[in-house]
Formats: C-alpha cells, sequence, structure tokens
C-alpha cells in the first residue's frame, strides 16, 4: 500500500557526512585501498588474480571508433549462454559480455567517494577513464565494447544472453553518480545520448523492439536518469521494461526463434523473471542478482508513478524473499544452478551460493521499500545484510572477496567434491566474472545515502549508524546528528537541529532483535509508541534537541523455522544486528560435533583482533569422536565434553587463513 | 593376502537350486515380468518410457553387413564426451554408444534364468537375438554396432569415451553364461572370435595398441571366456589391460592429442581409474561402476595369476570403498557429478547418487573377493547390498527401476531444486541410459552363484539363503541344503549329503550384525569358534548330516562413524541383513521432525503388503513444528508429541507411490 503521506525523497549523498566508528573506516579502505586495488585488477595488473581486460575492451573499441574501424571488424560475436567468458583473441574482445559493467561500478563507487572526500588522484583516474568510454562511444550513441569490437551489426540481437542492456544500465548509473558528485557532466550527457538512442528502439510502438533486459538493471538506471533530469521519458522506458517482461509472446523466445537457436524452455524464462509478467508473480524466482535488481526498479516505478499494483508486487515479493528464501545473514539465491532462489525454505549452508551482488540487490530493494514507507522490518533486513551478508564479501583489508557467501565450510569438503566448488574456501584475488568486488565498494562507499530519509513531513533513521545529515522539512534546514557506537553497543544520541523551530515527524526505527529500549528526549523520559517498527516523535523541533536511545542488546540465541530443514535441531547467536559464528581459528577442527545449549549465556568481550569485534564467549560441548573400523554399528552412548565456544562475528570469518567455519551450531538442549 | 589353501572354484550355477521364500520369488518375476518387459522396452515398445533403439540398432547393422554396406555408409560418429545420447537419424545409430550392452546383460540374464527354469519361449527370443547380434559381426571378428553403423573407420581411436570395449565384455559375458546354460556355441564363438580379434589390436607387442577399455567391463569377461576355454591368452589380455591401465605415458592423454582434442586432467583420467597404475591406487576414485568393475577382474586375475601384489591392492580398494565410501544399503558413488566416489566419509543422503549397477558392481567384486578367501566382511558387504541397495533398485513388481537410489527423499525438493534432479522420487519405467534394468535381471537370475563356493577341501556357505547345491568334494559328490526363513528368521538349517563318507570343511558365514547364536550338528551342541566371520565345521560328513544354526536376530539400532558428517546426530534401523526406513505413506509427511531414542524397543510384526515383510513398530517423537512469518527467532522451548512409528525394509519404499522416505532418523537421547 502506498502512503502518499510518508512518501519520501532520496537523500542526498552529498549531505550526508557518516562518521561512523564502524563503517567510516571501511569507508576509507573503499577509497584508499579497494578503489586504487580494484584499477588495478581492471587493468590486469595483479599477479595471480583472474584477469579481466576490463580497460582493454574499451582501449580497443575507442581505437576502432577513432580509426572509423567499428562494422568493418567482425571478430564474431561468439554465442555466449548464460555466463561465459569470451576470449576473440590479439585484438578482440576478452572476458564475459558484462565487462563494460565492472569499470563502470567501479566509476560509480568513485563518484560516491567524491562526495565525501575530495579525492585527486581517484578523480583525475575517473576523468581519464570517462574520457576513455566516451571515445568508444558511436555517432548514434551506441556503447558497448562487445558488440564494437566484435561485430556491431549484431547488436541488440541477443537481449537474452548479452548484457547489453545491463551494461547501459551501469555506465548510467555511474554517470548519473558522477555528475551528482562532481558536477561533470561529460558521462551524462553521453549515456543520455545513448539513453535517447536506446529509448528509440525499445517501446511500445509498433516500430520499435518490444524487448527488456535479458539482466535488468537499466530499469533502475533509468529511474536515477529520470530522477535526476525529470524527463518523463526515461521513467516511462523503465516502466516499459518491468510491464512488457513476461508478456505474451515472450520477446526472448521470438529472439530465440529469429537466432534460430532452441526455443527457451519456461525455467529459462524464469531464470530471467520472464516468464510471467511481473505483476503476475507471487515468488521470487531465477536468478537472484536479476531478480532484486528488477524488484529495485519495480519498487522505484511504483512510488513514483503512484502505481499500487506494481506496489503489491512489490511487497508480495519482498515477503517471499526474506520470509521464506533469505538466509540469516541476508544472503539470497541459494543454489549455485542459474545462481539462483529455489523454492521455499531450501537454504543450505554448506552447497550455498549467496551471491555477494544478490545481497546488494536486497540492499538496493530494501532502500526502496523503506522510501515508499518507513517499516521496521525493511529496515531490518536492510542492516542484516549490510552488516552481514555483504559485508562478508570482502576482507577486513579489502583486497580478497567472496562471490558465494557460505554459512558452513570444512575446507576439505570444498576441495575434493565438485558439488562443492563454487564455495571458495578463501576470498579470492578478483574473478574472472567480477561483478562483487565493485559492487561492494560502491554500496560501501554510498552507504550514506541508506542511512536516513526524509520528505517535507518527516525525517526517518533507518540505520543508527553515525552519520551528520542535513535535510530541508517544511522549508526549514534541519541538522540531524546521530551518535553511538553501533552495531557494538545499542547507545544512541540523535541531535537534531533547526535552523529555526519547525514541527515534523522524527522517525527512528527500533529493530526488531531489540526486546526494549529507553528512549529521552532532551532529559526527560519520552512516552513514544512504535509505529510499524519506527519510533516517531511529532512535535515542534528546536536547535539543540537530543534524542537519547538505549537499545537494549543482548546476545540471542536464534532458531529458524522449523521449515528450514538445513537449520533443523541447530541454533545461532546474534547480537543486535550481527550475526555470529564459530571458527576453527577459534575452536578447533570439526565444529559439527559442537553443541550449545538453547539457553546458554555469553560473556561479550571487546577485542581488537579483526579489526575490532565484540567477541562472545560461552561454554558449550564437542561430542567425542567415536572412529573405528566399522562405518555403522550398534549406536552407544554418546559422550559430550564441556568445551569453551568463541563465536566471532561472521563478516569478519577467514581473516586469518583457511578453516572449517559455521553459522549454524547442533542445539544441545 | 592369498590363501591357496582356500581357493574356492566358482560354483557352477546349473547345479545350484534356489528354493529360497524371499529370493525365489524376486527370481520369477525376474522370469516371467522383467525379462518380457526388458524384451519390450529394448524394442522401444512401451508407451511413455525412454527409448532404447538396442534392437532397431542391431537389426541396421546386420543389415548393412549384409549388403556389404559397412564402411561405405557414414553417418559421423559423432563426438560422446561422457554420458550423451546419439542420434544420427533414420538409418543412424540411436542411443548411447554402449546401447549394445543393454542386449548383452538382457541375454546374460536369460541364461542364468535357463539354468533354474527351461523357460522355452525365452530361449527362443534369446536365440533369434543372437542370430541377430551374429548376423551384425564383421568379418574380422568386429561387432559394435555404434560403429558399424556409423563410420567403422572410426573404431578403436575414442577407447576413453565410446565404450567398444565395455560392450565387447557385456556380450562376451552372455555368450559364456549362455553356452554354460545351454550347451549353445554360437555366440561364444562369435565372441572367441572377436576376442581374438582384440588380442590381435592390443598387447604388450610394440605393434599393437596399448589401450584398455575407457569404462572397464572387458577385463572380468576375459576371465571368463578363460575359465571356459582355459585359454591363457584371455587371461593375459585381462591382466594386459590391467596393468597397462593408468601407466604412462598415458593411453588416453595420447588418444586425445590424435584425435586433436583437449588433454585430460588428471580429474579426468582419475574418473577412468587411469590417473596412475592400478596397483598403485590407494583410494576408489571415478566413475563408481567402472571401478568397482575393475576391482572384480583384478581380483580375478590376483587369484587366477597368485598375484600378491595384485591382490593387495584389492584389499586396499575393499577397505576404502567398503570401510569409508559405502552407505548402510551397500550403495556406492554418493556423487551425480561422474557418478562417482568422492572422499571419505562423503555420504549424503538427499543428495546421493547410489547408482544401482554401482552396487552390483560392489556384489560382483565382494563375491570375487569370497572366492580368494571366505572372510566374514566379504559376505557381509555382499548381503548388505544385495538385501538393500540393490533390491532398492527394481519395485516389487518387477517393472519400475531406479537408477539413483536415495536414503532420504522429500519430494518437493526434488522436483523443485535442480541440484536433486538426478534424484527420481519414483521408480521408472525405462532409462535412455538404461545400464541398470537388465543389471538387476542378470544379478538376480544370477543368485545361486552368489550363496556358496566350495573346493577339493571345503564347502562354504556365504548366504543363508534357502538352495540346494551340489558340489565335488575329495572326489565325493556332496549335496548341500540349505533352507530357513531368512532374511526375517535367523533359524537356519543345512542338511550334508555326501553320496560317501568324506572329511572335508564345512563353513556357514556368522553375520557380523548377529551377537549370539547357537549350533547343533545332528542334534548335539557344536562347540565351534568363528573364524574370520566364519563357523567352520571340519569333520567326516555322511548323509543325513544337519546342521542347525539359530542367529539371535533383534532389531539394532544403529550409528554411523562420527567421521560421517551426514548422519552426524541421527541414527537408523537395522534387523539381520534389512536396513530399515520410514516413509510417508506410514508416517505422515515431515519425517525430519521425527526422532527416536537410541534405545527404543521394536515390535517386530510379520505383514503381507509389500510382497510379505517383517515390518518395525515402536514409539517415536514428533517435534511440532513452529511456523510464524519469522524466518529467524529467539530460540525457544522445543515441543515433541509421542508417536507412533512404523520402519518398512528400505528395498520395499516407494511401492506405494510417491511420498518422503528416509532411511537415518535424529536421535532424540
Amino acid at each position: 500500500m502506498i502512503n502518499k503521506e510518508l512518501f519520501s525523497t532520496e537523500p542526498d549523498t552529498s549531505k550526508v557526512r557518516v562518521t561512523d566508528s564502524f563503517w567510516k573506516n571501511r569507508m576509507e579502505i573503499v577509497r584508499t585501498k579497494v578503489l586504487p586495488y580494484e584499477w588495478e585488477a581492471l587493468n590486469d595488473r595483479i599477479e595471480g588474480a583472474s584477469t579481466s581486460h576490463a580497460v582493454e575492451n574499451f582501449k580497443i573499441a575507442a581505437e576502432l571508433t577513432k580509426k572509423g574501424l567499428v562494422g568493418k571488424n567482425d571478430k564474431g560475436t561468439t554465442k555466449t549462454e548464460g555466463a561465459q567468458a569470451v576470449d576473440t583473441g590479439e585484438g578482440g574482445f576478452k572476458g564475459f559480455v558484462f565487462q563494460d559493467s565492472d569499470i563502470a561500478k567501479w566509476l560509480e563507487a568513485i563518484a560516491y567517494t567524491l562526495t565525501w572526500h575530495k579525492d585527486s588522484d581517484l578523480e583525475k583516474t575517473a576523468d581519464e577513464v570517462i574520457d576513455l568510454v566516451c571515445a568508444a562511444q558511436q555517432e548514434d550513441g551506441y556503447l558497448d565494447t562487445f558488440y564494437i569490437i566484435n561485430g556491431i551489426d549484431k547488436k541488440w540481437t541477443d537481449l537474452k544472453n548479452n548484457h547489453e542492456l545491463y551494461c547501459f544500465g551501469h555506465m548510467l548509473e555511474a554517470a548519473v553518480a558522477y555528475y551528482q558528485a562532481t558536477g561533470k557532466d561529460k558521462l551524462l550527457n553521453a549515456m543520455k545520448k545513448y539513453a535517447d538512442y536506446i529509448d528509440s528502439m525499445f517501446g511500445p510502438e509498433a516500430e520499435k523492439r518490444h524487448g527488456y533486459p535479458g539482466h535488468e538493471e537499466a530499469e533502475l538506471a533509468l529511474v536515477k536518469l529520470y530522477n535526476v533530469t525529470k524527463e518523463e521519458k526515461y521513467l516511462n522506458l523503465a516502466k516499459y521494461f518491468i510491464d512488457e517482461r513476461g508478456k505474451e509472446p515472450n520477446y526472448f523466445t521470438e529472439e530465440c526463434k529469429e537466432r534460430g537457436e532452441k526455443i527457451p524452455t519456461i525455467e529459462d524464462l524464469a531464470y530471467h523473471q520472464a516468464h510471467k509478467p511481473v505483476r503476475e508473480q507471487e515468488a521470487a524466482i531465477g536468478h537472484a542478482v536479476r531478480a532484486v535488481y528488477l524488484y529495485t526498479a519495480m519498487a522505484d516505478v511504483a512510488k513514483l508513478t503512484e502505481d499500487k499494483g506494481l506496489m503489491d508486487a512489490c511487497e508480495r515479493l519482498w515477503k517471499d524473499v526474506t520470509r521464506r528464501q533469505m538466509y540469516i545473514t541476508g544472503s539470497i539465491g541459494s543454489s549455485h544452478l542459474g545462481e539462483a532462489f529455489t523454492f521455499d525454505y531450501d537454504l543450505p549452508n554448506d552447497a550455498v551460493y549467496g551471491e555477494t551482488c544478490a545481497a546488494i540487490g536486497l540492499a538496493f530493494f530494501a532502500k526502496r521499500m523503506l522510501g515508499i514507507a518507513p517499516k521496521g522490518e525493511y529496515g531490518d533486513v536492510l542492516e542484516k545484510v549490510l552488516y552481514n551478508g555483504i559485508l562478508s564479501g570482502i576482507s577486513l583489508d579489502g583486497t580478497r572477496f567472496f562471490y558465494v557467501n557460505p554459512l558452513e565450510v570444512v575446507p576439505y569438503k570444498n576441495h575434493m567434491d565438485a558439488r562443492f566448488r563454487h564455495v571458495k574456501t578463501e576470498r579470492q584475488k578478483w574473478f574472472g566474472c567480477a561483478c562483487c568486488p565493485p559492487n561492494i565498494a560502491r554500496i560501501t562507499a554510498d552507504l550514506g545515502s541508506y542511512i536516513s530519509s526524509s520528505n517535507d513531513k518527516a525525517f526517518y533513521t533507518h540505520l543508527p549508524i553515525g552519520a551528520d545529515s542535513e535535510a530541508t522539512i517544511a522549508g526549514v534546514k534541519v541538522e540531524v546528528s546521530v551518535t553511538g557506537n553501533y552495531p557494538w553497543d545499542g547507545d544512541i544520541e540523535v541531535k537534531i537541529n533547526p535552523e529555526t523551530p519547525v514541527s515534523f515527524t522524527y522517525g527512528i526505527r527500533i529493530p526488531s532483535w531489540c526486546d526494549s529500549f529507553t528512549a529521552e528526549f532532551n532529559g526527560e523520559k519520552l512516552n513514544a509508541s512504535l509505529n510499524d517498527g519506527y519510533l516517531l516523535v511529532n512535535r515542534e523541533f528546536k536547535k539543540g534537541d537530543v534524542l537519547k536511545l538505549s537499545l537494549s542488546m543482548e546476545t540471542k540465541i536464534i532458531e529458524a523455522d522449523s521449515r528450514v530443514h538445513a537449520d533443523h535441531g541447530k541454533i545461532t547467536v546474534m547480537r543486535g544486528p550481527v550475526v555470529y559464528c564459530l571458527e576453527e581459528a577459534d575452536n578447533g577442527r570439526d565444529l559439527y560435533l559442537l553443541s550449545l545449549d538453547a539457553d546458554a549465556s555469553f560473556k561479550v568481550s571487546k577485542e581488537t583482533e579483526l579489526g575490532g569485534i565484540n567477541a562472545l564467549y560461552t561454554t558449550g560441548y564437542r561430542e567425542v569422536k567415536k572412529e573405528d573400523d566399522r562405518l555403522y554399528r550398534p549406536a552407544g552412548a554418546i559422550e559430550f565434553e564441556k568445551t569453551k565456544l568463541k563465536f566471532i562475528p561472521y563478516y569478519a570469518w577467514n581473516n586469518r587463513g583457511e578453516g572449517e567455519m559455521t553459522v549454524w551450531v547442533q542445539r544441545k538442549s
């Protein structure tokens, strides 16, 4: 249900300054380590890492463009069913068909970074890359190195597999972000030209193609272009892509026929969320990243066009994802086959996929849902995925990455069993398909835009992350400063400073993990009730107002719904939004032999290791191993030894070498 | 270690008459239902079943041979990496490259059947098929329809993938069996000619090819040809194939180079057990059926050539398979990826492969090991796999088959999750790759040869299956009759009737599941100790001697070695050699919520359903499902309701429609 009263705008990142002790450090790591490291990777200069060729592709495309050779070359476009790297030899395109998007996401991350740190080195590199990207653009606006290099006559012939509209979307996001951060419009103008060209090619008109992206992304990017230009046609094109998807006759089916290829099965169409119109889709299905990127755009369009039908679909899909198909870490997409959603409550911890990009996409979706209505459940999922399933994707030093995020690892199993080969036991330097690293960089750099949102009547703090924000409410400039020591501590102070006294609603989310809290406003106990998970203070605010919030933050033993077979008989530990795990480094091998009482008590210990964490200590049990020559034998007594257990935050695992890890532990009683 | 004293010959099946109440019925089902049904399947006359084309391929090959068109046709041999069906159009070969072997195994099963039932209809059909098979043979002896039809110039160019020597081996086994059963030597002579031709092509001599089968089978078949002809060259060729395997330079690697293909990886070679010489192989690896067929032949050759090195390898691999890589049902090969062994203690119950043919191959291997030395562990595994992992492969009515044998099934999971698609939730009518159905037919029809073995000084009953046997021991004809009601009852009577009094050792295996037993010889208590799992009676026997054995047969709750992660915290139930399971039909849905005390007691109930079984009743627990909108929540108390549980024999599952099934149950205490 869209509540117009509560509509909030996208916060202007440039007006949010993150000061948080937990996140600021990670943002600095992105600026000083990740982005320079990724630049090296995109240029294939990291020894022992998978090659990218992304910069090289742009160089080749720009050279061909300059020499007027585009279209005269034909390296062959190579059929790329699913994710398959291409290598068309010297002077040809190399890498995945979506390689351009790695550059785009990296540029976008730089843009966000520049909003909070005027890093002239990064900006200079970005400007040069933008020059290179623009040099590859064709007269008509077209800009995709795969087809520019390998055969431009084939463009738009394989929307289903070849990611042109996906790459377009990512470069467009970068262009908007870079313009907003720097005021420089070179890339924005180039991408606007490309968007206009795409708008001339796709749409409901008879003479246009009735296609849509094989990998959703252009939709949400077009909304950003609309937001910055206010030109309706971009919003309309986003809406067209969304509504055309899955309609009969199915575009992907027709396209396959035209290419003389096998007609896609219903499963294949579902992989692309194109098996039926999106408004009729009941469950999250297919490739998880595609799905959440689509839902993100659906929420954008639903909000901007006040489209109740589309909003209902968003809520339905939100519930399906977060109540039936989400790991406790916020990871989604449990199968490596198609990097996909599977079915309700199917959440294996070891064979998991849980792609970092899918978790990031879920954060996008959550942010959009929060932008429509500040409901606790959206914020709960957002903080869950930020502190767990996304953060696990990057090493503490910012130079190693997980694509797949397991909740249980026994290294020798993964090494020896091809069924688990997709689950790496250590973060990797880079990937041939390197969507995840730059995605982590951009969401981290853009963290400010996830913390709060506001409209003319209200300001909402969705995440109690230390930050100074500025908004204009009822015509008055209001500064809101949040300080605290989240996620380790539940004490939060919010300073609200309007330039002149002004009445509005200030809302702050009380996380669902929090059993009780106290609130003081200017030193007086505040009796305010919760509204959909938000504590709302509706009053006239004046300079120097202070809201102090104290969230009780206890270590909690958590169980999964009975329908999650993989977690049956198991429990795990959370403190605040942080999911914990056991690692071999602390608890020895054979973690599957450990168990824990459901009423165990914990000692919280502030430790400097792993970048500074609260470790949790308790006493559990270790089953005494019974090993002999009999693989099967009459059941005998089981012996347990009491043992000290140390839990560390899940996001921090595998920063001390390879070893076993598990989030879920056997429940002893 | 080979103990020459104990060497036993293969029992002559024609001198064993199975009278067993459990098995005789199944043998009759094979004769009256399975073999006629399979004939229809091989002729593609079963509606809704996968097509075979096996008979059709022979018809086409015979026609081409008759018309002198072989070699003038070229349908293209089509590269068949791994198991991949071929369809080269009208008049071309269809099905898998090993399709001929389905006919061969079906013929072999008929041969065994004819030893215990002179079924003239079956014999007539078999004679006609043999005429057809022989009509397809080439002048030089070559006989493989894939290459005869599609391009005989390509023969022997892809031993690694294209199964020529595998098909040869199966047809040779059929020829030997048919000759032994009927005295008719048409097929035997044809296959001897083919064997001579192969012997002229492969061997250590410089001018010969130094190859060996991509799928082992010819080796064990050549030993059978040696046994029936006593011509050393066949044993030598078997030994050559075994010893050449995995030597450097690797034949498969060289072959790939010659074909201009990618060089096989070490994993690819290991799939074929060709990554190193077999005597150096420490662990069972690769495609499970191939592996156990190889080990079977190794044991054959080790025994016949008294080769201690080879025997050591057999024992090492036996231990690896049965003590570290075998399901409690005797199934082996836990991964569908390569239908392969994985690593020690990796025995997932749901994602399992456990191909029926691999279980059958393990029975072959066990039989050969028993033929070398009557050790209890060989017989224990043999009876385990016969009563469980093999028998589960066929429906009680003989018309439906499992290729994959799961120990845990939740149907919707298998339907919805591509990771479990290889695990069918119901037995199938037939398979495109239909190796399993005729394999079950031949081992069932040949059951008599698994029960006992003898030599000049001893007679061993390996399985207490009701049967009348005849052997010549120390020159005297001895009849041995076993009666009882195995596997439901532990009382066994053995009548030993020599024509004249004669001294020898009579041994009968005391299964390892049996805690205590009593034995009487001619009414007097027998105090005999166990020797490697066998009760040995060493004395002069005379007409009318009777050994009565009473094995205590209790229902036992079984646990797996701690190292089997998949069974951790679980127990299962066995009674005698029979593994039990819970089915939805008896116990409702959500079997994963059920649990059982490790000291639960059982009521044994003789029931007529499912072909007559002992069902087991006990009281267990059902965890009360906690379902709400929270996927994860603070761990609360768990409620259990006491519930009646009914266990049925695992082999009998899925004979009452589709439903959940599990062998392993949560251990409550």
